[in-house]
């Protein structure tokens, strides 16, 4: 049964590379916070008793989704940005993140950091935690109370790293059922998904153990992949038997066996495409970081072509902003450096960058990202008269709001439905 | 005599590549608006009556200096960004231009434009109007009145455009001469700055009589220069006796015979810089619009090292931002995707980015840029307790603010000493 009805001007994507755009269009939501209709005007709705809530010239988008976030880097956003890989993650990650090893610390930055996803409009997010199983918690019950979308790893790593950030892998393991016994309803808004930091970090038992609890408990999986050239020839070195560094994560069950999201792949060719296809695996394209890391440029049109899928991670702190809507001026800029020097592969557009953040990027949080009917309800309402105060059409208000526009224009927010007030 | 002192935590450069830090600094300023003393306690200082302005735990910085905008291109800011440069101009940027045949619609958008520079914190432009006498003069009263400093282009054109804007030399000259006629202060805040579009907009009549009108009035000059392959191997035909796109400016005249600041320089190569340096010509650096327009990535690290001055342009509409503090993010970024490939350049740091926003880009308009005596005052109040809540150093202050701040962080703006409210 229709619960309410929103009217506004509407823009999403249902196909990659074009908008829909329903001028003083309305979607229809029902009790449990899914779509089930989108309309250029009520009368083709069966509208029954619903509350019709008018956004008048206000634009409604579908919310944003990050597919790559530090959530324990959050101090960190927007310093030493010059410098390189190696003396960043020494100087500054590592050192940070044992601070989360004291719970009232990760408090105090989580509280922030859900606080600032909810400000840039992200209302789903796959967010690495660290080692430690109880500021985790902490930073699930945040996502929680707040009533936004998060799948959050408990980061597994034991190796070539600091003492203090290593854990053994039994520990890791009791970590996880600890958060599974609180966050085990599969529907749930809040899950945890199995976080190996990357391969260089865990041996082979841990990531063993990694790929056991993906499929014991149907978990998703997140990671890093082929972010950086030093780092796949690592990779080729600790797992001589695997052919790509993808498939050293698939031989541990850790490549798509279930739902799997691997950030960066800015240095994957061909055969882990393949691979990737094959198995669905995600894209998290993080095109700030891998610009402040010193990285390179993801194929991302090539992805595309491939038919994998792709989405946007903000990827704090190597990424300094934590706006998806700059992922995709920044993913467009970055596309177009690669058509400078290579013409047959033509740039990413506004409509594909967006699809990319919605609907495609939502995937993996379920049916998220589109107002297509069955849809859950994330949605953002974009106030943009201050902005737009021309007579701009609705694609180009949009796409001004994207490249110009901040917080401050996002007026409201919806997650599942649900109007989600400051965290 | 020093009229007022302003304390505050104080971060400038002297130096390119490394920043004068005063914790709780002072700085006196006189009636002129001049710098008459820097330093960590007002003890050093003769005050005399001097009123004491304490901004508590502030930041203050030199304001910014934005050394290429085109003002008229206002209200195509962040639409059709995904279109490449020749659509964009003929579709967009052309038609634009043309409306600013009415005044009344100059005076608008012109007033939007002003608010926003000073929002962002830019208290000196070099900016391109359009060929319309009457409307340029319209920008030049608007940036009188507001109190902030501007070298203001009417542009010459005469080919190679559609006929509406396209003006005959005489006319071209003519328009210049009235503006100089009410603009003649060499000491004033607002000035003209002769405009040729660049060399495929200009008959040589056009580009002599810039020449001529730069020499005559000792007017500095403005232009594009090298953003485009398509548009070197241009000129290099329309000016087949030049042995670079420079060298065809600097036939006429518009090469460092005044004061000379060419935007982009994207394929600027050695012979063209050795001209550059020789003549002292600024370099405007654009990274964002070198972005967006697929031009590519100029290579600043190579100019600095050869000795030539460089500053940063927003280039508003080919640039979507026009904030010169994100100006230095992209030109981190950009230098980084350089130093990727080739690691004999390093890359950018944040120390020389703002340098080059300041010091160097403030030297285009006189002594202005920096905080040591005698330079100009211009400085803006930065509150950043929003942002920076935590125990960082003024460093990574500044450096948060540069990459995650914005116009909300900017308290106050001084340009020449003066305070410069809202325009």
């Amino acid at each position: 049964m229709i619960k309410k009805i929103y009217k506004a001007n509407i823009l999403y994507t249902k196909e990659r590379g074009r908008f829909e755009i329903l001028e003083n269009g309305c979607v229809a939501v029902d009790a449990d916070g899914r779509v089930t209709d989108v309309a250029t005007d009520l009368t083709s709705i069966d509208c029954g008793d619903a509350e019709v809530v008018d956004f008048g010239d206000r634009l409604l988008v579908p919310a944003m989704n990050d597919l790559h976030v530090h959530a324990a880097q959050y101090r960190n956003q927007g310093i030493a940005m010059d410098l390189e890989l190696l003396p960043w993650l020494q100087n500054y990650t590592f050192p940070e993140e044992m601070k989360y090893a004291d719970t009232g610390y990760a408090g105090r930055m989580y509280r922030r950091f859900v606080r600032d996803l909810w400000r840039v409009g992200t209302m789903r997010a796959c967010a690495f935690a660290t080692i430690h199983t109880e500021s985790t918690r902490v930073l699930m019950r945040l996502f929680r109370e707040a009533g936004m979308g998060a799948l959050v790893g408990k980061v597994g790593m034991n190796r070539n790293c600091s003492e203090k950030l290593a854990e053994p892998v039994e520990r890791m393991v009791q970590g996880y059922e600890s958060l599974i016994a609180e966050f085990n309803d599969p529907h749930g808004l809040v899950r945890p998904i199995v976080t190996p930091r990357f391969i260089p970090s865990c041996t082979p038992g841990m990531l063993r153990a990694c790929g056991e609890l993906a499929a014991k408990y149907h978990l998703p999986v997140q990671s890093h992949l082929s972010e950086n050239r030093d780092e796949v020839a690592l990779v080729r070195e600790l797992e001589p038997e695997s052919t790509c560094y993808g498939d050293a994560y698939d031989r541990y069950g850790l490549f798509g066996q279930t739902p799997t999201v691997m950030a960066h792949c800015v240095f994957t060719e061909s055969e882990e495409m393949a691979l990737m296809k094959k198995r669905g695996v995600m894209v998290a394209h993080c095109p700030t970081s891998n610009l402040n890391v010193t990285t390179g440029i993801a194929p991302v049109r090539q992805f595309l072509d491939e038919g994998l899928r792709v989405g946007f991670g903000s990827d704090i702190s190597g990424g300094h902003n934590l706006s998806i809507f700059k992922m995709m001026v920044y993913a467009i800029q970055m596309s177009k450096l690669h058509y400078q020097r290579n013409h047959a592969r033509s740039f990413l557009t506004l409509s594909e960058v967006f699809w990319m953040a919605t609907k495609s990027a939502g995937s993996f949080f379920g049916r998220v990202g589109s107002f297509e009917p069955g849809y859950e309800f994330d949605a953002l309402v974009i106030d943009d008269c201050g902005l737009n105060f021309d007579d701009y059409s609705l694609p180009e208000r949009l796409e001004r709001f994207i490249y110009l526009g901040d917080d401050r224009h996002i007026e409201r927010r919806f997650c599942r439905g649900r109007e989600i007030p400051e965290p």
